[in-house]
């Protein structure tokens, strides 16, 4: 986990206060921690405009070969789990160790116009105000793919300009969760205690994703249940298979407000970046993530083409009536939708 | 659950061991239940030869308004669970209640030359020979999606036979269980007990995609062992999302062998099939299973025709070394591909 690269031994001379930088004005104000030229070169990359976007692929291209040198914890967790709280918590803790902390997030449901769910940088405010710390509030996007894509490559763009922890904050939207886990290393589950019965709050499958649980608000009255519940989820852990070969999924409990047990999150990922670099998982699984990208980016513009298509999309509808009114088959279907597409791209 | 079709008031007349049947053979064999013409038919739709195809799809076309009257049951679970065994006594109590009974299998693995998995007929012989029941090995082919087209055509063959309950049973290979699962109504795992801790044999995620977890060889010396590991189960389940809306998935046990449990899977599948029609989810998800059936074969052909392009293989073999490597960044990669990809269609 190495220091920014502001210290560079050729001088750095920040663009002056220019509208329109350069891609070598992006590329060196990145790498030289510049932080208004990494976040004009994350709204370059967040924009939709064509130009902007070739402009930002060619900024990309230059910074690929300083990514790859931060260790990427992904947080998730049931609404009013406390993840703000904690993230800035653990955020804090490392800033004041002198790491490099960079904070973005992934939230489909975000808009320009309307908000998101993850509100805003105000919800981290002590720690976006940190020297150290870099907090970014979720791109806005019409689908799922686009803010995908944006959260990516802002994630490239802050490990270019030497944070040393990515933290990638989701809500539980749709498939939030399998978009954040496939570009972190470290992927960590929030869960509250409840009276009794209430640990069903978490969304199917996403339990099996977690690297680590943590029962947060164990303190004051409620701590008693944060233990309890820690067993239980201990106990329903075992019987799942763990996110991560090699590695075994634990439940922890922590206290955002009282701090207990934060310092004991960055030991677990210590411990975990240390177990699965040893045996290779580490590695094979960052690889595997960047060829799954390119991959589901293929598969995206296919159906987009496909499905974009206005013919296609007025024969598809009549279609679907006909097959689930039983009246066509649907390998049928298929066959036919094809011969129209290719008389039609 | 309605009797089979071969009491139709037209006189039907089983065609002369002909060699080649014609469409009209192949439909009235089918919707008059006889089993030469059903087993041919089945064998029409699992061809590989394009004019096989296309006659199959002329006689499924015709098929269609005569599907959807049975019931669809997926079974699954660990090797060694006694899947075959217990579907076997299931199918035999149905049989004897004058239901009749399709057994079907998809099995990925499944190859002419090697065999497969699940074994072959002989493997239910006694249901097999039951005058109500009709036992079919799985169709091979080289790819999953392969053997899903045939399995799900074959499922609807049965259907419009009058077939009163179809099981579609599976090994745990791939996303074989997912598979399975997107084209039944109910969904029923499979499960051993262990000295202890053997509960780990499932695949994540499969557990979430059950409306019903059977405890099996509950008998002798393991019953006590059996009804221990459904507590565990239950507990388990409790805290997982349930696979069917509205329906909450519990543990039993059973034994194949004693025949204790067998007619209790067969209440909760009758009970399931109440509450869903009820809330209206069991035919909210049929029409799903279709369009979404629809949906992936589209995908399946878009990914054929992009990767199986030789051109592309290798352009894509290329640019995958690049982007792991750190010298491309993959959204351009994408573009890139793309183009290539437009002038050589």
């Amino acid at each position: 986990m190495t220091e920014g690269k502001g210290t560079q031994s050729n001088q750095y001379f920040p663009p002056k206060r220019k509208k329109h930088l350069t891609v070598d004005d992006y590329v060196q104000g990145v790498l030289n921690g510049d932080r208004a030229v990494i976040a004009q070169t994350i709204t370059l990359v967040e924009s939709n405009l064509t130009t902007h976007m070739e402009t930002a692929q060619k900024v990309l291209k230059q910074l690929m070969p300083y990514t790859g040198k931060s260790i990427r914890i992904g947080f998730t967790g049931v609404p009013g789990a406390g993840k703000s709280t904690l993230i800035e918590s653990f955020g804090l803790m490392l800033c004041e160790q002198d790491y490099r902390v960079a904070v973005l997030a992934v939230d489909p449901t975000s808009s320009v116009s309307k908000g998101s769910i993850l509100g805003d940088k105000t919800r981290m405010e002590q720690l976006s105000r940190h020297q150290h710390a870099y907090v970014r509030p979720s791109p806005s996007s019409g689908t799922l793919g686009g803010v995908t894509r944006k959260s990516r490559e802002t994630l490239l763009v802050c490990e270019a300009a030497g944070y040393d922890v990515i933290i990638v904050e989701t809500v539980g939207v749709g498939q939030s969760e399998i978009t954040v886990r496939s570009m972190v290393d470290f992927f960590l589950v929030i869960m509250l205690t409840g009276a009794g019965d209430e640990l069903q709050g978490i969304k199917k499958g996403v339990m099996e994703l977690a690297d680590a649980i943590y029962i947060n608000k164990a303190d004051g009255v409620n701590k008693q249940a944060a233990l309890n519940a820690k067993v239980e989820y201990n106990r329903l852990l075992h019987f799942l298979q763990p996110a991560t070969e090699g590695w075994e999924t634990k439940a922890y409990t922590v206290s955002a407000v009282t701090g207990e047990g934060v310092p004991h999150i960055w030991e677990v990922i210590k411990q975990y970046k240390d177990v699965t670099s040893k045996t290779g998982v580490f590695g094979k699984r960052r690889k595997q993530q960047m060829i799954d990208w390119v991959h589901s980016m293929i598969e995206n513009q296919l159906k987009t083409r496909f499905y974009g298509n206005l013919i296609m999309k007025q024969r598809i509808s009549e279609m679907e009536k006909l097959i689930v009114s039983g009246q066509a088959s649907p390998t049928f279907a298929v066959q036919h939708l094809f011969s129209i597409y290719d008389q039609n791209r």
